[in-house]
């Protein structure tokens, strides 16, 4: 599409290397390591047989995020935000957005009165945390959907189809797929996509750091995206095929 | 284009009345109230002669804000956030929000080292609070930035222009611009668009409430959004033109 | 009384222009925008079918109230409460003021097993927020009580009589009544005097800001405030009279 | 006066009894335990070469004082405010007030610019704690600025006069001075006297906590603890002048 | 055993003057002074009549344990943990120490389902307040226990023997028993010995503060601590047989 | 010794397998990922040019450790302490004993005024997380100091000698070396001994959870925890010398 040069030769419309291993961690209901090139987040998928106060009673499950970033994840350390005593807006706003995006693909009257936890923690950071973190987290929760069913928990998978994030972004006047750090630091706009399966939107939150952005690079970003969703959804079902 | 009739006979493409009041309290060096239909919010401007630390020396300014809603802004009492002794997390999320539509069409350079402080707090809220806060505080920070002009503390404004946001949606179907309460809480697609005065984006953040939203869908929302802010910008114009 | 002129020619034993607007905002069972001079207060009362742990299931209801202040009510923006994670020392010493005043004149077992809770927010501050506070708050809690009655959830009113207050000083020598901003923060003595619609004192909170003061000079700043008192009590029962 | 009558004989007007001991601890520059009646109040004073940021590069001192209260010096235990992160209300309210008693007396100027800290911690409860804690403390800041004196620090004592504290009320009709726990718990009216020795006041905070208090009563009120202070008065000097 | 002299002639396996005052506050049913040389803590035992909710149900009883410090119980003043709005991990380290202590010696299923709650807070500091307040803690915890025997709430004590605790610590090369302030800052070693009165382990914590230390040292420091818990559980005992 | 037989056959007196990974995550600089059996902690060193306030113009340096736990690092979900908004007693007398570990073999004045700031997290715990912390810590310490040394930001290193950690305890009757969950959970002592590679006591901490224990059984304990930390050493040694 233009001049900006990757890293590694990548193209414009590539993903980086994608690793998906399930069962990373022996206690968790889910367990996945994801990996989107050098970024590497923990999702732990854990069934609590509680529900929030809101739903008590209701019959209906409850699909929940947490995310945090452990302190030498990134290049410079940042402070530890239990030692801080409070969690940074950027963490309520990603764990919020990972909870509305795992929530979207589930029917919670057939999950029945129990919660499904995900705890999204970044070991390594290097640009699209968040996004990792949802394709991800729907690998570990549909493990620990697979094990409520072999347990005869439950009947029926609450679990309507697959979902998957990535980001899109314009560095330099060009758009890319999958922003690594060097490239997010620089970008003018930064695009968060959550899709399913089936190729409809959950989420699109883009914003321009830079230089407000036009229709038509907007319309350049969402191709971008369906087509790096897309990718990544077939590689969710190949990690879940493997026993 | 459907079905779904609005409330007072409202067309699907039509804002709610919208009222600008500027001068509203006489501290602040801009204070705006901006009425969207029922919804009320009270846009308060103030220069401060600090930055935060990661800006001290640089010689630029920063442009900041902070959102509130009244505990009784709301159809049922909500728990005071300062006696919670915590912000929520959707309060972080639209105060963080605000804060980068607006440095946006700033130039902080110009700014020279001051702070531009925001304070968006909601008196009456009927859906559509964090678009009227963006809309109503671009005129309180316009107001500010004309008394640095007028007092000689600024030769050149660092405003380059105009930013205005609007709310969209799908209910039952319909794509609806400036969703009231009684509609936000029963659409299935919510997208709230922060645009500039040349019709670049900003910020769009769409969310799947319900079912997730196709392209097509979406390209409805955002020809909406376009036609509000167009209006609500020339809205903010025609205010700022009162003496 | 002596030398000290005041803004506008106002007596030293006149009160402030007082307004009184009832119905201010459309959700809360009473709500009250009271202003003394430039002081602008917004009372909502809000009637929540629960009462606080230590009165369950004694029949008996409660009345409490919180006080807030805008950032930017002020000459100069000051921290947000929320934002800094608690409410100052001064914020609970006047929430507890309120609750108590309101609480003098209710009759707790004829309210039933509900809470009267008052939100008194200062939009814009002039001297004497607390005295306007719970001069509106009380039209406001009227309010809710008498939807409680004409929607039959309450057969008698738990009201025994109004309750009002005023604050006195001494400036330079000179009794005032109803002291603003200016004059506040240069007095000697300051004085917060609650009382009923029958003359009696809930509450009596001098202080002596610089020199300590005389018997004399209290029993001067007493006959003030019982003046003050009684017109702010026929202000709002006139203001309780219209439709 | 009337009919209520005390524990052990003690008339309406007669204080419980005061035992003032200097030297308590070791290692405050001034340290004091007050006894009114059972009520027990060690105040420590504390010289530090500090100011608060409001007063730095002034040349003047400051004059704090905070209060606390062990879990178990009530009849029942009360939760440890360290334990749950903050300080009540109420506990806020009382250091305020003694800090205000204290700087009363107090010329800033001459203090130079450091701080005395004043720490009132009651070790046991039975009514009257915070004007026992005004009136030790008071004790307890003239033992560390005669040891500033003796040092050659202070070449002038920055206290004009003496200070002291005592609470006043009605029960059944009875006014009575220095409430001990159970008389304080069923009062109609309880009133703090803060006042020089000179006989002026500094604080005035009276509370209808049933019946709302007519003019007559407080001024009954105000001889009591006019009786009250100058004995108080007395008993610190006394205790001043012992070695 | 060596060359280093300490304070006042003492013997390098002499413990400091204790003094052990029982009933030292009117309202806590155990409430012990407990003095190690210059330090003084207060051991308030409350009985209350819950149990934690991990316990709730089980039949069983908890003990547990606070601890403070009085702001100017040191040589300079600390801050106070209610006003910072939390404990430090020493606070807590300690305070968690004392009740697993406590609880060492307690059959929790005679205790009933209820808590004794031991409140140690410190009115002095000298060194070695955590093994003064675990030492006193016990006397007040038998206390609390024979009031429960001889009001018929209990029919068998819960107490199975007695518990203490000193410190020991090597300075310049001497190992030395309960060591004071001016020999704990200075100490290479620094080792607290829980211990019950039949001679067993129930918590050894040494820390090597300077250089590392020999198994040689050990053997010596806990020769001296044997000999130290010795005398502080007689000492116990002669207290308790006090009426 | 006894006839507690322990999972996988292993010996009384044997260390669970022990796996030391260099180089775990890569922005920090030093990053090891330390395993004792199921065990995984991820311990980061990071250097910082700046230190503490308590050692600021000394010209030495600091070392400071922080630990966390993944809340699905244990058996059931634990809460996020970030979430919760603040660390346990547990957490910070973990970190706190890390931090006094590492600096024993540390020479501040050699590492110049900065600090080495640990961060241990858990990412799956059984059993031993602190010991395998502190093992782990070390090696990724040396590996930071082995950096500046390198770069010339040291010439000579600080680090004295190495240090490890291994817990010991008796369960029915046998005592054990490096406990696992399930036999942690059921001893009766439980001991965390931290030495040198010289084999000096940095620290010991003996707790007993159900019967005290006698000095026999301790004897037995410190023998056991002195093979251990002898392997330990000479498995950090062995990591460090692979390239």
């Amino acid at each position: 599409m233009s001049d900006f040069s990757r890293a590694q030769g990548r193209a414009a419309d590539a993903l980086r290397p994608v690793r998906i291993t399930r069962g990373y961690t022996i206690h968790a209901e889910g367990s996945v390591l994801i990996e989107f090139g050098a970024t590497r987040v923990l999702c732990n998928a854990s069934v609590l047989d509680k529900v929030p106060p809101h739903q008590k009673g209701s019959g209906q499950g409850w699909v929940t995020a947490e995310y945090g970033m452990l302190p030498r994840a990134t290049h410079s350390r940042s402070d530890r935000e239990a030692a801080r005593g409070k969690q940074t807006g950027r963490t309520q706003e990603i764990q919020r957005l990972i909870g509305r995006a795992l929530r979207s693909v589930f029917d919670l009257t057939l999950l029945g009165e129990r919660t499904l936890h995900l705890d999204c923690d970044v070991l390594q950071a290097d640009g699209g945390t968040r996004t990792a973190a949802i394709t991800g987290a729907f690998v570990a929760a549909q493990d620990a959907v697979n094990g409520l069913l072999a347990a005869g928990r439950l009947s029926q998978s609450p679990i309507r189809e697959a979902v998957a994030a990535i980001s899109v972004g314009i560095v330099q006047g060009t758009p890319l797929l999958d922003l690594e750090y060097t490239e997010d630091s620089v970008c003018d706009t930064d695009m968060n996509v959550v899709m399913t399966a089936s190729g409809h939107y959950v989420e699109v939150q883009g914003t321009a750091e830079g230089a407000a952005f036009t229709r038509a690079e907007m319309d350049k970003l969402l191709a971008l995206a369906d087509k790096g969703i897309r990718e990544l959804v077939a590689l969710q079902q190949a990690s879940l095929l493997n026993k």
